[in-house]
């Protein structure tokens, strides 16, 4: 398969199942854990061992395949698949790669007479390899916006981890290396799943980066000590008007971008862009547990896991996954079809129309 | 003593010690720490288990009075005194209450001849009640700015946990319910140290109030579904020209509000601004240890407690503990002498001499 440029394997084929890196345990534990079959799969998106738009689309695709290989008999494979895409559609509601990879792997169905197993698994595998593909001209694309000295902030991981295996804003960073120029990141810890502090920081320490950890709200304060040449996060799922949805908490950054005349760009491969919804107020916004937010899962100094509870019983909590940021504050979406600027309704639809991939 | 109208009471006087709420096990356990000498206190102040600018303001007056009852030699007695004041000072570089209380115990002590424990007791005891009294002040003014059905967000603890016991932000939220108006509080959970989850949401709670816990992330979501009538926060010092010191965050949070109209209030006594220091950029912030953020203090679901690590070793961290608010970010400042508004110049100079207490 094609190289990841990156030292993190987040999402592994054998053949027979699906191996993935169990994101839960980062970055104190690295196990994966083994699926083979689409029940399975659907269970590690839904729990998060595997996160990250992008990713939990590629794999959707091979819990299709997975699905795909029960029996021989072509009437009971087609009902297999379409239970299994269903169970797989459900598990998040915010990421629209999920639907993409889906129904991709459906119309491949169709399309196929005859035994299929093996189509399904050359299509999931493809859908690996394409979304490696996109994340590099994403980040070559994203690297030119970016001086030979930066420093920007991200939030949550839109890393390797997050995809296939090189990354839409680390993609970014990784290709701005590539290129020869010096880029420093600070990484916003991403409260309350602590993405920032347990992927991005760690994936980033693993390739050499210079990379600073800080908590979500001290990113005004490195704002107004202009600390930041550009933003750069991932996306979820974007509007065919540009509106992003994406991790809780980049609507802020995008306000704070604003204020203090920073560059504020998405990077994402045009998968996740859903032509369907027209603005941010259609994208449904997941909003998960409470206890998210006050228990936190780590690790004493004996390497001991503990769940640890930091706010009163009882207390109220809201916990919404996502947010919006509006097209209007968004400086750039880097693509794997380009960068794309306001008017996004023209520019969005101009680039599904070069690719040839407006389904 | 004066009646606190809040079931908390962090700072107890004994006649002879000072007994301190542990803030840090809140809110699992409430446990009282006994300080018998300014030492304690200091360590009390810095190690946290106090917080918040009024309250180590009126907890370094009594660690003063302690250091004061060592002897009844009047020179040892000013040596002590003079030893306990450098001390205590420098605990905690930002909060200017602190600076306030240990000169007016210096000036007493210098006004007094004769035996000095006593008036040394006076004065920190007549320095609690104050507070509190400015703060029943600070809450009256400010409930007179909200309307009928409100809800505020607010940042970090300015409650009766940050004072001597009724609170500045939340010294407004308990005025404004005894004025009979409904009020509705999300708290910014306020990481790295969690003061919004363990003290805010606990001290709300204890006291029947309405209040939702968010991670700090969330606001800007929550500001663009326009939750929020106001937001309200306390401070740490103010400048001369209105800009102002508070836990780190607040200046995001002003940044949310002034793009979506919502106004934002400083509740601070007089006691918080600084004459001397003519704005935001003189103003020291502390920056605290990296573990704070990389690890977590917490209890599992059988009470043990745990510091559980929720980053990778070895990264690099910042932590500033405080930012600062520009004052044209500010609606009002909320003292106990009255509602100020822009030119702060003006207003906070003319709050002084009204109160005659231009110290």
């Amino acid at each position: 398969m094609t190289s990841h440029s990156s030292t993190v394997e987040p999402i592994v084929w054998t053949g027979h199942s699906l191996r993935l890196l169990d994101q839960r345990l980062l970055p104190h534990e690295v196990v994966y854990v083994e699926c083979k079959t689409a029940e399975a799969v659907a269970d590690a998106i839904r729990t998060m061992i595997v996160r990250g738009a992008p990713a939990i689309g590629v794999c959707a695709a091979f819990g299709i395949a997975l699905a795909a290989g029960d029996t021989h008999d072509r009437d009971s494979t087609d009902r297999n698949v379409h239970e299994a895409a269903s169970l797989l559609g459900g598990t998040r509601p915010t990421a629209i790669n999920l639907a993409w990879a889906i129904d991709r792997m459906l119309r491949v169905a169709a399309a196929t007479t005859g035994p299929l197993h093996a189509t399904m698994v050359r299509e999931a595998e493809s859908m690996f390899r394409e979304d490696i593909a996109a994340n590099r001209r994403i980040g070559r694309f994203g690297a030119e916006l970016l001086g030979d000295d930066t420093t920007i902030l991200t939030h949550c991981n839109a890393g390797a981890l997050a995809t296939a295996g090189y990354g839409t804003a680390l993609g970014v960073v990784r290709a701005t290396r590539e290129a020869g120029k010096r880029i420093a990141i600070f990484a916003g810890e991403t409260r309350p799943y602590l993405q920032g502090a347990r992927l991005t920081a760690w994936e980033l320490q693993q390739d050499g980066f210079d990379v600073t950890l800080i908590t979500d709200n001290m990113s005004g304060h490195f704002f107004a000590r202009e600390t930041f040449d550009a933003v750069i996060v991932g996306a979820d799922r974007i509007a065919a008007n540009g509106d992003t949805a994406n991790k809780i908490g980049t609507y802020t950054l995008a306000v704070l971008a604003h204020a203090h005349d920073v560059p504020f760009y998405i990077a994402a491969p045009l998968s996740t862009i859903d032509l369907q919804c027209p603005n941010g107020a259609a994208i449904p916004i997941e909003e998960r547990s409470g206890s998210e937010v006050t228990e936190t899962l780590g690790w004493d100094r004996d390497g001991q896991q503990h769940r640890v509870r930091v706010a009163p019983d009882g207390i109220a909590v809201r916990h919404p996954a996502f947010d919006v940021t509006p097209a209007r504050l968004i400086t750039a979406i880097i693509t794997d079809a380009g960068v794309l600027r306001a008017p996004y309704a023209t520019s969005i639809a101009e680039a599904f129309s070069r690719s040839g991939s407006a389904d």
